[in-house]
């Protein structure tokens, strides 16, 4: 069980590795929401996305000994960054497993900090194969992008800061993949601020957690077709259990939605953020009237993207 | 002659109407430039970009009576939506001149902020015309882009803000068009920090600046083709005067510069900034040996993009 002194002392670890990301504010967007929405911006976070809180967080929990043999993970997305990022700063190696099929700039990204990319089939009994093969002959530590409470309580230092950045909110959303930044936040907002209620936004298109959410076990989404890239993964037993017993509810938004909330946070706020990220921010706009008024944290969970999108995303 | 006192009290008068902008820093970027560079991110300001400052100290230095006929300009582009959004503010009309051919979401970001459009055919003379026949049908005051010692004075207190951000630079940068800014900031630095120099950049496909800067008299450029559309207009004597006395130095970009160093914004500074914010960076980029080691502040002019224009900028 993750507790409160364990969140404190990761954020005390973390801290000299991370940036304290600014919270902004747009008179526009709260004009159409009928609330005051506080976005903490870890877009511009070190690696450009949250996930260095729990990737730094595992790290630094590692005996030297452990440290020295390196880390590993698989992903093709920003744990894959934050985990070489963290080898770099930390000074030993990494060695992350990506499917082939991963587009070139995300690949270069994780080689840019020098991390050392083994390829596998696009599937999941290849990417766990690969990672076994490469934790057997390093021994490599293997940090999973969210089912590890090391991540978890990592993810939890993000709220930690908003909620003392900005005092007396009633509501703080993220959007919801695995269910590492979640989980974190609910348990965060339950042991720092436990007056505020916490809610998540999926895309109906990746819509597995609120199944998960509503039937208490892990379930698989109906189809996959979004543009939210980051939220494709599905909770595990780990973080659906602190997901049903902390959050208030997840809200479920479309394509549509997303990409008018995309081109929102684009046009007013002038900030550079994923598809994942504005997913609270449709939610908020599509259930106005249930958070009129209030004081809303919403967590922008990074800004790495391919700029060739924006073609795909801002078409119209 | 615009004195030290004049920016001072220009910018007690506009503050209450303005943001103070943050300063950013990027370490990559630091990095490729050998420099310290500090980035005033006015595409955060009200009206997403610096000209709301000249804009209303202008409007702020009408009587009552004058500001009750309202205000009037010829723009197609951020000034027109800072007389718009002044004249909004203070309560009173504006009747902006644009011509017929400017894109829709420029004409509509004006009507947003209730102004009147009166079009006009694309050229000097019938934009000219216009603006006189709803000056004598209104009474309205003429406040121009930039050859307007009010507005020039507004765009002073830009530079005034960050060299009390960031102590110490040794070298300030704009991009220049008609060169309000740029004389400004000229201005600025010469009352509150005459220990920095002055420096502007202008992209090869609108050098006029550059030229006239040379020969002293207004030029115009040999031709006319970037995706920096907010720097299309020439000097007026005014502003050349300003800018022979108190700059050091014109820096031309070429268009693959500036598309690389608006690449660079949006992926490492995840901000949304318009192409013409970027030529001073282009322009350090290009020049690293002159300005080695240096601490370079650098205005980001403003972040009103159409995001279509994306898929051109980003294509490669």
């Amino acid at each position: 069980m993750i507790t409160k002194e364990d969140i404190e002392k990761a954020h005390g670890k973390i801290k000299p590795f991370i940036h304290h990301t600014p919270v902004i504010t747009n008179s526009s967007i709260n004009e159409m929401a009928g609330a005051e929405l506080y976005f903490k911006c870890e877009n511009f976070q070190k690696i450009g996305a949250f996930k260095i809180r729990g990737g730094m967080n595992a790290s630094l929990s590692l005996s030297p000994d452990q440290l020295a043999k390196g880390l590993a993970t698989h992903s093709s997305g920003n744990h894959a960054q934050a985990i070489a990022f963290a080898a770099k700063t930390l000074g030993t190696k990494a060695y992350i497993v990506m499917p082939s099929n991963s587009p070139s700039v995300k690949v270069n990204a994780v080689k840019g900090y020098g991390a050392e990319v083994i390829f596998c089939e696009p599937n999941q009994l290849a990417r766990e194969t690969a990672l076994q093969k490469v934790v057997d002959e390093t021994g490599a530590a293997f940090i999973h992008p969210y089912d590890d409470d090391r991540v978890i309580t990592g993810q939890a230092t993000c709220v930690r800061e908003l909620i003392t950045t900005v005092p007396g909110l009633d509501t703080i959303f993220t959007p919801v993949g695995g269910g590492g930044l979640l989980s974190g936040t609910a348990l965060g907002v339950h042991y720092f601020h436990p007056s505020a209620k916490v809610y998540a936004g999926e895309p109906e298109g990746a819509a597995d957690a609120i199944l998960s959410f509503k039937s208490g076990k892990v379930e698989k989404a109906p189809y996959v077709n979004t543009i939210a890239d980051g939220l494709l993964t599905t909770l595990s037993e780990r973080t659906l259990s602190i997901i049903r017993k902390h959050v208030e509810d997840i809200f479920l938004v479309s394509e549509e939605e997303i990409k008018a909330a995309l081109r929102l946070v684009y046009e007013r706020m002038k900030i550079v953020v994923e598809p994942s990220c504005v997913v609270p921010l449709a939610a908020v706009l599509k259930n106005k009237n249930q958070f009129q008024g209030q004081k809303i944290g919403i967590i922008l969970t990074g800004g790495n993207v391919d700029l060739k999108k924006f073609a795909e995303w801002f078409k119209d």
